[in-house]
């Protein structure tokens, strides 16, 4: 499989009029080797020449050993190590032609991108627009790790009524939250948001010491890895006792706008086009401005990657791509709400990974 | 404090001729501005302007309510938000005078580098050369934290009896230090090392299912950051029973190798007259190819930073500078060990922040 992608990457850089392509440690990395290397300041790197799609590995002696025990041993690769005091940035631009126009991963630290846009004599561009074909279609593995991931995730979701609790901090309820989430089967509880009240109004609080209120609503936002990699992401919105008639009817609002942006899936149509549909619902109930961030993002080995559901994203969606749709309603000081499924683009529309209740669930 | 880091940045940047500083989340953004921002794919970047010290915050909308509520928020500095849509980049450079040549955080990815390179029409180099003078040398609060770190590591290692014990596998004896390292008092256990028999002979081993044996000599090498943000980093060794006569042998000269580069520390002598001192007693004993790595890294908000402890780095030691000692030495395929403190010079010598005994402790 990974020698498959390997040679599909070098077909892709080929394609786009690339010399090479040169990956660190992260998740570009990990699908084209199965690497779960971490970044260290002495470079590793994998170097693939588009021509031949002959692949190498650049790693410090050090970390030889490991290599050799891990699955990338097994995938045939040219191992070239290096000792403290030797140039591993010559040692990469050795294996590309002279001159070589290179794409690197977005997760290359400047620490190394210097060096090696010194040695090579330019800047390298991104590698996102050529892995991206490779990464944004999931094949049948990916895919069946997403629909695990989102299964997992849910349990999570079923269970917060033995989390989300009046009285308790925020803080409480995310760590009884992130226990959770690795009982049912993820790696780690990668991000917890528990916005209550007022923080409910800010897509990117997390946790703070607030304590939860009757009357509350409370913006839940889970998720994290499950092996090998594959990332959930789900979103509810839970209410402290019956909320009132008009939070009801703006969370109406809501939910119709997401399931809008979900039933306007399907291959052919724009990342753009989704987003599109969710706003329309929102800013025909006046809602518009408070939507404050795109409709979703891509999501596999990252949490966040392509293809991005935002304005100005023309990409054609295919069967395969993988993304989140979360529209959001927030009120600064008072409140806010957001739902969010993974969905999968199919033959004819979508299959969501994610399937709780929509709706405002009440607590407590 | 962090208002006056900001300002020697900015005139170490002056003098080293450039016109700013761009700094996205990390070590140099937290040492800069106590922002324990993650990075995200929306760029977030602190805009140092050289020549007037103006500070400014570019971050997504987003996050302008986590920036307000945390102690960033207070530091007065010029906050330029943008949504998705606005070219971030374009920001950053009008920060700064058309043309500026720019030094950038050595953690900045690829996705934000390469963008910013373009629209500032340079490659940027790495602030790396700049910030070191600041960051290597540490101020009375962050040796405290160091310090603090040291003991925390130093009261795991003193109950090393409880967790490593013949019969449990690798993976287990990291396990339960990994509970100590938190119950010690840090806020993560960043690295844990149980490199067993065999295993001891990779430096860079993690753990595995390898089952400890009576007669193994096993290397710990364990750390994590206490607040706010400093961290710890201590290798001791232990023999399951009485070692070898051969195994105390080379054991001890290993020993006499660190004492000897602990003693050489002292402003005014180089980085690499440390990693020679350790050197060169390991090599009068035969043991120079055994020793495959530098001796030491600096310390501080990052685990790994400046300054290294390695041949060719001829940098002065000041006062303030902390970093490890710790030289190893490898028998392939039969065991390895390895000794490290963090130290602080001081003004005469050095401070050592890990206490523990340095000998081989026999357990089991």
């Amino acid at each position: 499989m990974y020698g498959a992608r390997i040679a599909r990457a070098a077909e892709l850089a080929r394609s786009a009029g690339l010399d090479g392509l040169v990956v660190t440690p992260g998740p570009d990395l990990r699908y084209l080797t199965g690497s779960r290397a971490d970044s260290f300041e002495r470079l590793t790197a994998l170097v693939i020449a588009a021509d031949t799609a002959k692949a190498s590995v650049v790693l410090p002696r050090l970390e030889l050993a490991s290599l050799k025990e891990s699955a990338v041993g097994d995938l045939g690769l040219t191992v070239l190590d290096w000792v403290d005091g030797v140039d591993p940035y010559a040692i990469v631009a050795a294996q590309l032609p002279t001159g070589a126009k290179v794409a690197v991963t977005d997760a290359m630290p400047a620490l190394h991108l210097i060096p090696l846009a010194d040695t090579l004599g330019a800047l390298p561009i991104l590698a996102t627009g050529v892995l991206r074909e490779l990464r944004m279609v999931k094949d049948d593995a990916e895919i069946e790790a997403l629909r695990r991931a989102g299964a997992a995730i849910d349990r999570v979701h079923a269970r917060m009524a033995e989390f989300l609790i009046v009285g308790r901090t925020e803080a409480e309820v995310g760590e009884a939250i992130s226990e959770a989430i690795l009982e049912e089967g993820h790696t780690e509880a990668a991000f917890v948001i528990v916005g209550s009240g007022p923080h409910g109004a800010d897509p990117h609080h997390e946790v703070s010491d607030r304590v939860i209120e009757s009357g509350d609503i409370v913006v839940i936002d889970i998720g994290g890895p499950v092996e090998p990699g594959y990332n959930s992401d789900s979103t509810r919105t839970y209410s402290m006792g019956q909320p009132s008639a008009e939070v009801s009817a703006q969370f109406a609002v809501l939910e119709a706008a997401q399931q809008a942006a979900v039933d306007s899936v399907r291959p052919g149509v724009s990342a753009e086009s989704v987003d599109v549909a969710a706003r329309e619902v929102l800013a025909a109930q006046g809602l518009a401005e408070v939507f404050v961030h795109r409709t979703g993002h891509g999501i596999g080995l990252s949490v966040h990657e392509e293809p991005y559901i935002v304005e100005g994203n023309t990409i054609e969606l295919v069967e395969g791509m993988a993304f989140s749709i979360e529209p959001g309603i927030y009120f600064r000081g008072s409140w806010g709400a957001r739902i969010e499924d993974i969905v999968v683009v199919t033959a004819d529309g979508c299959e969501s990974f994610n399937n709780r209740p929509h709706g405002l669930t009440v607590l407590g």
